[in-house]
């Protein structure tokens, strides 16, 4: 059962099971919003041999956004201050579904096309593990001697698996795509005092190249989530197709990083993520007005735990779920509309309201606030927030430590 | 011992302490960067009737940058995920040479122009006790009746205080800055679901008006603080005044947010902090390939305790101390420079360099890496970090839970 | 509506808030277990003027234990290293009933005894207002001039209020009891270099007065919570009962500490949670072979910011929420039995079983484990554990730093 | 470079070693207070044909407490609330020397006894790279194939090597020791179902056994380290070794606990810790007085990630390292006396006393407080602290939720 992209490097790993394993392999395409179209990974996958019904091909874009990405951004989840965690959160859910048809067709072994320096390795096969403690798991990149462009090659040649132009080369750099982001890693991207070309970048267009008008725009949310654009009703992957399009249009979410991987290394990475950063933005908002200050203090000091469980490959592990429980707890009242200025890469914040909102323009007006807060409330409030502080002060003037 | 502006507030105060208080008034301005002259407020303090010895104004830039500043950036502090704590940090220095001025001319008590719904009032105060555990603490908008603007005015004119034009009427929202950040707040700008009007912002021109070209700029870091600007070595206060001026500029580090103060509600504000945001980017740039994953999720995870504890005003607290010695010790290494691209609103990273980078390209790389990583143990790896979520997977197939 | 236990001091306030405030007052009598009857409590608010249906007397205990007690012991929770949150954990309930009761009666106003130096003015308030955003608090210890005990004796007096003898001299300290403990703190135990008096102790016998011959016990749990005692099922009421008879009998739960109050000093306390020592113990023991490690961790870590909120007085806060969801998603599988020996003030585990064990013989063994775990997969976990470690090195050789 | 203790196990590993590597072999030998003379150690390595310059034996019992025991104790650190981590806080120091004579002696590789089962293999290792980025280690554990008793005593007879009589048979269980601690593990303690036999303890006797009478002892403290005990100045060994005598005749510090171990299974161990479970109880009576409760709380939090740190092995971490100094700020003022009552398995708080004490018998007083706090500001205080759980409720009346 190999999570299959229809690309060189899963066609080689296909027929390598083939010949190395002698196995009756099942591919799994699966549609999470890359962009490319799934028809020619059927055919390819036909080509070298697969049973029409051992080829399984699924449109997952819709339980992707819903169950995976809006939970996950009702976190504000961000790894090490930067990361939006685009790659990261479509692993879970690929593994997972591997996993179910793996039962479904009876396949004793898993195989993902990752390669062994990598986080997506891990996540893979966390995934396979945790929704099968049993299953054999086939890492080719792990296993066999294939290790370099070349062998690669001249393998697929043997075996007479089409190879693009492009492919012939060194690919100048390493790509992932979903519907939360593109990512590039690798090759002409490994130095990290050199600025990355402007090739690179895939589903936005730059600051520069962008309007010169802003773009306003409005989005409702229900619960944490998000739920129309501009008074229009969204399904979740609608909703993020949507605001991938007005990020693209606008220069929105680039960002260029190094990060730690967990296995260990650092490593440079180019990621966009359109959608993505203007929901973060628009959902920090609306959170501004309707959640409590102990929620709200709660959740960002839980935020770095819960983005590196998600990093890691940890999804389906108990103390994410737990994290979860607990966020979404905090989201019951996250309902209202948050109106953003796109412009020229940046996510402006214009307004927010909410039925539920918390803010009171009695309490925190400098006029007259007809009772609402008795400024004399302080006085008392602070003498005791004191209290400790003038005891140490006293040991201090006493003892000099 | 007053914290005296020179501005109209503060001269009521003054005056109010003469009158109601009987008092023998010392005032203490202090240069923190707000961008007013000094000369006047002398010269209003000497028109209100202090004596020239019990006036005093220092220039405490370089002191509030070095020695408040950089710790807190050192920590990447953001205040519920958006504000750089430009206010909260300045109150601190203030409150400390009050006390150390009053102790040096035998004052028995301490005075801020805060008003009681803030949260000034608790961090000039905490300060105060945390210093001087003794002291009185006189906080003349919670105990006094001037509480509207027509009293204070009639206040004003009877003791022959100088109005200046504009602060006849109402005046249209309340500012507060420093060297670090202007903060705009109160009256028109009390509805969080309008957008504030062009002419709150004071200290940055809006992305829109800013070049169409962008301006590149080299930043290099000691120890986690700037030190340099494209190759010129800068003091702290010459450091942030240089950013703050590249900030304004390019329209760079507005932010519109609601935020929950330490006194229970929430409030919303208008802050431009220009060169903060410059310096928060470029800190987290040279921090991303110098500093250890375990040591950067250790401060990510306790930056928001931090970011609470400065803008609560516990600055002189024992945690707040540890956590600073615990992220002092992370900034070791945390030397080298960033390049920055600058561009309407952007701050955009585009090369990191350090003698003491961790990044290698030898184990990164997807090439050949000479031996430096072995992938084969990223299969052990796997398996053991897989081992108890494989165990939970065995026993929700025997219980069902 | 005042809660009201029948002693000396809350008779005082109720004839205090009839002659000050003129109020008609309500009473409010909740059975918590304390040990004492409720009876003589109806004919002394009787006597003291109080109509019939104004008298509120409630057993509680079931709900204490199952819906406060319970939950918290889900959390392991202990303030500071050692206090199991006796007094802290009835406070929310007595409060929030009041509110219910005095929305009932259509009372405006309720009242508590807690003086104005502790925790318990803030559990109670803060429980009130949580429950009713505008009730009005009335505390008299914050406001009456009885400040002395000669004072309240002579007001007492003066209103024919019974006085038991005990009561005229000072009392040598205060007591706090419900079924979860007992507390006794100030006066003759105010010196923390003082070993309390063999006489403070209330509801447990010493180590050394307790038998020779050890006491074991068998306790089931079900989701968390302890369900059965020796085979036999209890509710949550009878089996803290039970335990604290045992407790008692074998001289365990007793505690000298000095504790940091919400309103800023410390405090010496002498606390007695016979049961609650037993079934903290047993839990944790229970936990140790259902929880896995990364929600075992988890809980860990949340557990101190969860027993803060509890001893500050915020259970009824969103974040004690947050943390609570959390917690008991954990708790799904922790059902299973636990043996224990008590022994002269000892609670010692001696052997813990469950359906839901994750505990396998076959990976743990020396033996041969049937293929259950690889030794060689080790070496590749520590090999990418310790590549960043190396890196560090590498750089240190280089470096210096 | 060979960790070795002496006995059956790394003897075999000597002579494997030799024979399978054909490697001159260097045997490093730590005296940290295990309890056995090293003696034999050097005689039998020299039997065994290492020459006496390859033989290093050390004395590092005061280095291991003074800077791996105490710095941890300090930390308060309890590995899922109940283990005080004796095993674990051996292994750095251990790895480390072995890194340091290997680096003397010329030795290209390092070796360990541990097996690839448990944590030590990770700690030891760890420690090893750490401290030398590119060190060969050699773990026979994992490597050979004499994995079975039976296969390990051929060998031993093979290469004449003694094997003590109880060796020839399977041993009961596994055990380690130093001078904080002896585990056992294994075997026939592998049910944890099953109580330990009594003759599975070997530092303590049983708490049934110990003496009718207790024990008082006094310990002083500086900067949070035992540094007296009944007046008399120790070194930190001398400290642990005399507490453990105490320990050991008062039945005190036996644990038998469930953990989760690093490497992904739960294990059982039965830990004896006596004089390690005296210093815990005097230490948080020592911090309990002085040390502000902000620092306090802060330790708290910070605890359960210090003790998985230890337990993982990443003691030469930069994130245990900025715990550490962390925690040490927060030691600065831990300095006075605490009087202990030692008695069957119970250690009993019944004094501290301190020059810094931060606790004030003015403040906490139920008798008049000469002014040292007004309760009034509690008014204050809490209407503060309730503000914004009247505005959650508030908000629950007008919208339900």
């Amino acid at each position: 059962m190999l999570a299959y992209s229809g690309g060189l490097d899963t066609s080689v790993i296909l027929k390598w099971l083939q010949t190395a394993y002698g196995a009756e392999v099942v591919t799994f395409t699966a549609d999470l919003g890359q962009g490319e179209e799934l028809g020619p990974a059927r055919k390819k996958a036909e080509m070298l041999g697969i049973k029409p019904e051992n080829i399984f091909i699924e449109d997952l874009r819709e339980e992707f956004v819903r169950d995976y990405v809006y939970p996950m951004f009702r976190a504000n989840a961000l790894y090490e201050g930067v990361y939006l965690l685009g790659t990261s959160i479509a692993r879970p859910l690929i593994g997972k579904r591997q996993i179910e048809i793996a039962e479904q067709v009876g396949a004793d072994a898993v195989c993902h096309g990752a390669t062994g320096k990598g986080n997506d390795q891990v996540r893979f096969e966390l995934a396979y593990y945790a929704n099968n403690p049993d299953i054999k798991v086939i890492a080719p990149w792990r296993e066999w001697d294939l290790n370099s462009r070349t062998k690669l090659i001249e393998f697929a040649e043997q075996y007479q698996i089409p190879i693009a132009k492009d492919k012939r080369g060194e690919a100048p750099f390493s790509v992932d795509a979903n519907l939360l982001h593109s990512s590039s890693e690798g090759k002409i991207l490994e130095d990290p005092n050199v600025e990355p070309h402007v090739d690179v970048f895939q589903r936005t267009i730059s600051p520069e190249a962008a309007p010169d008008k802003p773009t306003i725009i409005e989005i409702g949310f229900e619960k944490g989530d998000a739920v129309s654009l501009d008074g229009k009703p969204l399904t979740p992957a609608q909703m993020l197709t949507a605001l991938n399009a007005l990020g693209r249009d606008n220069g929105i979410g680039r960002v260029d990083l190094v990060e730690n991987r967990f296995v260990g290394m650092k490593s440079r990475g180019i990621y966009e993520t359109p959608g993505g950063t203007i929901l973060y933005a628009a959902h920090r908002a609306i959170e501004s007005i309707t959640v409590d200050r102990g929620a709200m203090h709660l959740k960002d000091e839980l935020m770095p735990k819960y983005a590196e469980l998600v990093y890691y490959g940890f999804w389906f592990s108990p103390e994410r779920e737990m994290l979860q429980v607990a966020i979404d707890k905090s989201q019951e009242c996250v309902t209202g509309t948050v109106r953003l200025k796109l412009y020229k890469g940046n996510v402006i914040v214009i307004g927010r309201a909410s039925p539920y909102s918390l803010y009171s323009q009695d309490l925190v007006t400098f006029e007259d606030d007809h009772g609402a807060y008795d400024q004399k409330d302080a006085a008392g409030f602070i003498r005791l927030q004191a209290l400790r502080l003038r005891t140490l002060a006293m040991r201090k003037r006493k003892t000099g430590k």
